[in-house]
């Protein structure tokens, strides 16, 4: 057979030698012996360096105990692209900085091979969850004139339109979407210009946001376990190799099934409260609450219904105690924080103008949101999961930005 | 059973009424006999409006006359959210503008539902194509420092990083990551801040960028016209009502199968000219152009190999004439034009550098992607399919704007 591929490691006695060849799908173990090639071929195997892209011909044979589990006797090698000697990643510790200023080459480890098989398999999942249940995926806008919140808002000039701002959310659309074809969900990049340099946060990251018509908030939430059950089981189910490299412990991941644990925010105000923390009621709870609620659980836990003050204003308000709002934060297991957050909205035409003007939003700019509720109004309900940090989560990753291929962070725009 | 929906026809002989119920995933028909129900049931049916949203319960039978194929006899109703009469869209002829102004609403006929169930179909089949055969999928960057093509780009202030422009492409991530994970692709939003005004252009629309270590620009048609095969394909076997509802010709769709037609761009160039087109060799291919090359085939069509001015820094020089790149645009029947462009890459670091000073680009901001062929650089393919473009052609939309949820245009950012 005929293997293209990059040279990831080397060695040689004299009269036999190895090449560990990288192809991008896997790696295998090509030999070369001195007596069994013509002379340029063997010379040209002593100028391989790290990185160098080659051809090989040659027999395979399963090798369990090759790196790859393959090993190719070489016949002929064909340099195809030289690497000089100054390839930027070693066999050697390297600094995060210089890491992600060589994230190009990064990716070509190993680890990170692992995290995007992982990524890879849980964007197949999104899609198939949703479509093997009806539900119609919807690509919300970037750029927009209207948005879900209203600061960190990363702006571009729109031709006369004036400015239009990159969307935090394509949640609004979804709902006037959900109007029309019941069930959808979205699936596509989000932005947040916030000077944010937390483990947990990025400045441009994916997001899926299904929307569902007649869905109340203890549906949502089913919902959400079901589909956050799905996504961990196929990762286990289809990823075991990819978890082992990450040295992933996979029992915890096993747990991950329907029931969730479900807290009202007040309990987990206690809970935290009793642990120490300062927060009191009112406040939204930090990642360091959410580490302290989790960590009396084996599964993730929603906490449910918090403060109309703390959180967006398209929330419904809560009919059983009015200071709250019927929505759920849904926390990972072993401190890996909220993957989700979702709610009902807020149906009721007068009800949603007046928390409008309460946030001092431009009542103006949500026309077309409002309709919604002046033409036929419903209950619906929705969420908003974040992709890498649910990556992240289910890789056992300490930070984000390696779960997504080309980080963006305050001070990271490159490459 | 119980049904919540929205009301989309009334119509009553004083004894027995009927209404059209809308839930999204469908339509039925709700019969309400006068003398079957109570005397406040059928009042209520007297204040319904087009698109009050109801919840009816009753028993439910197929009727193959009835519209949606279901009939339920109603026992009971329930008004959820009133309509007022000034309901925007009304059963009669709107003007594109209006329509537009009223996406939220418009997205809830049949029309749009259709075209929606269409594209939902090809999206989830792009997924299950690439998955299928190995691919990984990559999320590239919207936030870029560097970027492929230079004008036409919407910037935004990235804090003390300078400025950031939204991709027009995420190609060249694309081949960063086909070199570390051999066969990639990417799905995601593209920006373009052009003037144009045209049927077939939109300022953000989506893309999906395959890209292939080892595949040379033959391999990557095949990989082409495979993957434009399967998608209408898909939408024939699951489609079938939808194409329907948009009285689209499906046996127009029936012949694209693989091989596509191959056209030299030279050939191409010959075959506008007779037909009274003033293009010369040398000039990019205009819609026009495109439309006359199409109308003797029954197949998509690949014109190959275009004049180096007319295309793209980063394609490979033609080694048989150095006048030409080995690309290719594949042009859809019928006159949809072009849906895809793609290209072998240059991977020769010196040439590659030549073409970006001749095009007067910041060498420096392709530092990373120059890398690529500094250290082991690889024969590589790629190519960007237009979804919107793709849905357009598969439906058999006249315009481009229908064919997304929420289209942005030069003079249109809401809703």
């Amino acid at each position: 057979m005929t293997l293209h591929g990059w040279i990831t490691h080397l060695r040689s006695s004299g009269k036999v030698a190895f090449a560990v060849i990288r192809d991008g799908t896997g790696i295998a173990q090509a030999v070369f012996v001195k007596t069994a090639l013509p002379a340029e071929v063997w010379q040209r195997f002593a100028s391989l360096t790290l990185e160098t892209s080659v051809m090989v011909r040659g027999e395979v044979r399963a090798d369990a105990r090759a790196p790859g589990g393959f090993e190719i006797s070489v016949a002929d090698l064909e340099i195809i692209g030289p690497s000089p000697l100054d390839y930027p990643i070693q066999p050697k510790e390297h600094g995060i900085d210089f890491l992600l200023d060589h994230r190009h080459f990064w990716l070509r480890s190993n680890r990170q091979r692992a995290i995007f098989l992982v990524r890879n398999e849980i964007e197949q999942a999104i899609h198939d969850f949703f479509y093997e249940r009806g539900f119609l995926r919807i690509d919300t806008p970037i750029l927009t004139a209207a948005i879900g919140e209203r600061s960190g808002l990363f702006e571009t000039d729109y031709f006369e339109e004036g400015k239009a701002y990159l969307a935090q959310t394509g949640q609004l659309y979804g709902e006037a979407a959900a109007a029309a074809f019941g069930k959808i969900y979205t699936f596509g990049p989000t932005f947040r210009a916030e000077k944010s340099k937390t483990r947990r946060h990025l400045t441009e990251f994916w997001m899926i946001e299904p929307e569902v018509a007649w869905y109340d908030s203890a549906a949502n939430m089913r919902l959400q376990e079901d589909f956050v059950s799905y996504l961990v089981r196929r990762a286990l189910d289809r990823c075991a190799d990819s978890l082992k490299v990450l040295e992933r412990d996979v029992t915890k991941l096993e747990a991950v099934k329907p029931p969730f644990v479900r807290l009202d925010y007040s309990e987990a105000v206690e809970i935290v409260r009793q642990k120490g923390s300062v927060t009191t009621w009112g406040e939204d709870l930090g990642a360091e609450d959410e580490a302290l609620i989790v960590a009396d659980y084996d599964k993730p836990v929603f906490v449910m219904n918090y403060p109309k003050q703390a959180k967006a204003f398209y929330m419904k308000e809560n009919p059983a105690d009015p200071r709250t709002v019927l929505c759920d934060d849904c926390l990972a297991p072993e401190g890996y924080g909220e993957i989700i957050g979702g709610s009902q909205r807020e149906d009721d035409y007068d009800r949603l103008v007046r928390r409008i003007k309460e946030e001092r939003l431009p009542v103006d700019a949500y026309d077309w949101y409002l309709d919604l509720r002046r033409y036929g109004t419903f209950v619906h309900s929705g969420f908003g999961l974040g992709l890498e940090r649910t990556v992240a989560w289910i890789c056992g990753l300490q930070h984000i930005r390696e779960a997504i291929a080309f980080p963006r962070m305050m001070h990271r725009l490159k490459p």
